[in-house]
C-alpha cells in the first residue's frame, strides 16, 4: 500500500468535526476504496480546547489557517472557513501556489472566484474538489461532470436550499405565514439567527451558478444569475397553489435557450405530479436534462454534518487514487463562451396576486393593463368576499415576456384599488 | 492535446448505433471533457449493410467479435453482445489478455463471472467500467463506488426493470390484469417477445448483485439472490394495496442484517408516500442509505438507446483520462466477506390473498393455521359478498418470518374451502 495522504483542515466547526469522524469511523474502507489511509495531520480552528466529539490530539495545530498550505508534510487541505473572501480566499491561493489539491464545501467562493481559482488549479496541475459545496452528500457534481460528461445538458434545475424548502413545506403541512415557520426554524435551528443568506436566495444562486457551469462547461458567472427569495411568499399564496395543482418551491434553474443561457433563482409553481413537487422539509434535488440521456434526478440530505462529510471524503478518495477532473469539466481552454441572458428576456407563465379593495370595476381595471401589454390570461381566482375591504385576486397568465410582466406588476401596483405591491410567482411546467 | 482514445465495439444494435451516434454528434464536447477525442475504430456485428442512422464506412470491421481485442490499434472494447457465456466472456477474458479496457452493458455477464473477470482485470492493471449495466444512463454506478464510497451502505433498493415497472404502472393506472398489460407491451416493444427475463425478475436480479456488490464492497454473488417475478401480481392485489395505502413495485433490495447480507428481488407494497413509490412507467431508481450521506436516490431512464450511450461513453470518458476505480470498488484483497442470509430469514410484515369459499368457518381455519404458526395479524379486509362462490380475503400480518410465511402458505393452500395457492407480497415500510 502506498504512503497515507496527508489531510490538513481548515476550520473545526460541525462539517469539520463530521469528517475527522467519519475518516476515523470508517478508516477501512476509506482505504480500501482510496487505495491508501486517509490521515488528518494537522488543523486548523479558533479554539483547541472545544469538545469535538473525536480526539485532535496529534495533530499538528495551526492558528493560521494560510499557514497549513505551506506544511511540507500536507499533500491536500480541506478549507471549512467560508466566505468568498478573506481568509478562505487566502488559503485557496496559497494551497495552489504550494502545488497541492483543495477540497472545499465553500460554494460562495466557487461562485465568485471559481474561474480564476480554476485557472490556478490547472496552472500546476492540481485538484480544485467541491462536492460538498452543493446538495451536501448528494453526488450532484460527479454526476454532472463525470457521469453525464458525454451529453449536452440542456437545462438543470433543483432545490438547492434545504432551509428555503423546510419554510415552505412547514408552511403547506400547517397553513402557517412566512414568520411564524422562519421563527420557529430559527428556534430548531433549521434556519440562522440572520436568515438572510438563505431565504433571499443567495445561498441558493451560489449553488446554482456552479450547476450551470458544470451542465453547460462554461466559466462560473454568479453575477448573471437573477436571484429572489422566498420572504413574500404568503400563507395564500400556498393555498392559491393547491388549488390550481402546484407546490411552491424555491428553485435555481438554468437552461440553454436559443438567445444564451438563463441562470435564475426564485420562488415556481410546479405541478404537484412532478417529481421535484415531493422533495419536502429540508432535502434537496436537482434535476438534470442531458440530449442523450434524458432527464435524471438525484435527492437526499443536503445539508449538515454527515452528508457534507461524505462528500468531502469522496472528494478525498478520489485525490488518493489520482482521479483527476478538470475544474469545471474540461481545461478552461475548451469552455463554451455561451453567452447569458437577462432576466428580463424570461418567457412563460406567471401567477399574480393581488390584494384590492372589493368593490365593482376593479377587475376592468386590472384586465384593462393586461390587454394594453398584449398579456393574455389563463385563468383568474378570487377568495371570498367583503365589500369594501382587501381579498385576494390571482391571475395566472399564458406565456408572457419578463419585461412585460415586470410593467404590469409596476402599472397594476399604482392602481388606487391595489393594497399592496402585487406578488409574481413564475411557473414552471416542465 | 494526447492522441484520440481508440475504441472498438461489439455489437451494432439499438445500444451500439446509440454509441456511435453519441461520440459523433457531440464530439466536440466529449473530446474537451475527455482530454483527447474519442474514436470509434473498428466494430463487429452480423449485418455490414443494415442501416443504422449512423455511417460506419471507414470503420475496420470483423466478423468475429473476439479478433476486435487483439487489433493493435484498439485501447478499449466495448461489449455489447450480452449473455453471460458465450461470445461475451470469450471477449472480455480475450480484452483484458491483451492489456485493455473493457466497457460492458452486460449485467448478466457481471452478475456470473464478475469476480473472475475482476481479477482478470485488476492482474492486468486495466479498467472493467459498466455504468450501462444498471440502471441505463442514470450514473448509480458512479455514485455508489465513488461518491459515496467514504459510507458504509447499509441498505441499496431499486426499481431495476423497466418493463415490470411499467406493467405494474399500467395495471395500476388502467384497472387492467397482468396478461392483457403484457401483451399490450409486447405490441409496444416495451417487453420482449419471450419476457421471461423481464417478468421473472432476473434481469433485476442481475442488476441488483451488481449494486449490492458495490454497495457492500464485496464479490458479486447473484447466486445468493432470491429472485421472483410479477406472473402472480393481479388487479384486485393491486386494488387492495391501494386501499391499503400502498403501491406495488417490483423492487430488488440488498440490506446487511445483524446475520449477514440479504438480497432479494420480488415484488413488494411500498407506502404510496415514499419517493419510490412515486417512480412510475419505464422509470428506474435507486436508493442508497449509507452511515454519514443518509438516503440518496437517483432516477430517470433505465434503458433505451440514448440513456445506455450516454452510460458507456461516461466511462469511455473515464478511460480516456485515466480515472480508474478497482472494480468493485477496492482491489479484491480488500473486499468484505460478510456472509449471505437466506431468504427464509427475512422478518418483515406480509400481504397474503386467498380467493376462499364465501361461507361460515373460512377465516376462523386460516386464522387457525396462522395461530399454531405464532403469527399475528394487523389487519383482514374482505370485498364483496357471493354466497359459495369465491372472494378474495386479504390478511396482513405483524413482522414475521419467512420460514413461518412459507409453511403458512402451504397449509393455508391445503384448506379445502381455498381455491388457489394464497399470493404473498411482502411489505416495505423502511
Amino acid at each position: 500500500m502506498t504512503r497515507p495522504l496527508s489531510v490538513a483542515i481548515a476550520g473545526l466547526g460541525t462539517v469539520g468535526g463530521g469528517v475527522l469522524m467519519m475518516l476515523r469511523d470508517n478508516a477501512d474502507i476509506i482505504a480500501a476504496r482510496a487505495g491508501r489511509p486517509i490521515a488528518v495531520t494537522a488543523v486548523s480552528a479558533r479554539d483547541r480546547n472545544k469538545d469535538r466529539g473525536v480526539p485532535t490530539a496529534g495533530l499538528r495545530w495551526y492558528d493560521d489557517p494560510v499557514a497549513l498550505a505551506a506544511d511540507p508534510a500536507v499533500d491536500v487541505v480541506v478549507e471549512l472557513i467560508g466566505g468568498s473572501e478573506g481568509v478562505a480566499l487566502a488559503l485557496a491561493e496559497a494551497t495552489f501556489a504550494a502545488g497541492k489539491a483543495l477540497v472545499t464545501a465553500n460554494k460562495a467562493l466557487l461562485a465568485v472566484h471559481g474561474a480564476a481559482l480554476a485557472a490556478s488549479a490547472e496552472e500546476r496541475g492540481v485538484a480544485l474538489a467541491f462536492e460538498a459545496a452543493v446538495a451536501g452528500g448528494i453526488p450532484v457534481i460527479k454526476a454532472l461532470r463525470e457521469g453525464l460528461a458525454g451529453n449536452h445538458v440542456s437545462a438543470v434545475a433543483g432545490i438547492l436550499n434545504g432551509t428555503c424548502n423546510y419554510i415552505l413545506t412547514q408552511m403547506r403541512e400547517r397553513g402557517r405565514e412566512f414568520a411564524e415557520v422562519l421563527a420557529d426554524a430559527q428556534k430548531l435551528g433549521y434556519a440562522e439567527a440572520d436568515p438572510s443568506f438563505d431565504i433571499d436566495g443567495i445561498d441558493a444562486a451560489h449553488k446554482l451558478a456552479i450547476l450551470a457551469a458544470l451542465a453547460f462547461g462554461r466559466p462560473v458567472a454568479f453575477d448573471q444569475v437573477h436571484v429572489e427569495g422566498i420572504r413574500r411568499i404568503s400563507a395564500v399564496d400556498i393555498a392559491f397553489a393547491n388549488e390550481l395543482g402546484y407546490r411552491i418551491k424555491l428553485l435555481g434553474i438554468a437552461r440553454q435557450t436559443e438567445a444564451g443561457i438563463e441562470a435564475r433563482v426564485h420562488p415556481c409553481m410546479v405541478p404537484q405530479t412532478v417529481p421535484i413537487a415531493r422533495v419536502d422539509g429540508v432535502f434537496n434535488a436537482v434535476v438534470a436534462e442531458g440530449d442523450f440521456v434524458g432527464r435524471v434526478m438525484l435527492q437526499g440530505r443536503g445539508a449538515g454534518a454527515g452528508p457534507t462529510a461524505s462528500a468531502i471524503v469522496a472528494d478525498l478518495i478520489d485525490i488518493a487514487r489520482n482521479r483527476f477532473t478538470p475544474v469545471w469539466g474540461a481545461s478552461a481552454s475548451e469552455l463554451s463562451t455561451a453567452p447569458s441572458v437577462p432576466m428580463s428576456s424570461h418567457v412563460g407563465p406567471y401567477y399574480m396576486r393581488l390584494m384590492v379593495v372589493d368593490r365593482p370595476g376593479v377587475i376592468a381595471d386590472v384586465t384593462a393593463v393586461l390587454r394594453d401589454l398584449g398579456i393574455s390570461l389563463e385563468s383568474m381566482l378570487q377568495r371570498g368576499r367583503s365589500p369594501g375591504e382587501a381579498v385576494p385576486v390571482v391571475l395566472v397568465t399564458h406565456e408572457t415576456k419578463e419585461s412585460a410582466m415586470r410593467e404590469a406588476v409596476e402599472r397594476i401596483g399604482r392602481l388606487p384599488t391595489v393594497m399592496e405591491e402585487p406578488t409574481l410567482i413564475r411557473i414552471e411546467t416542465e
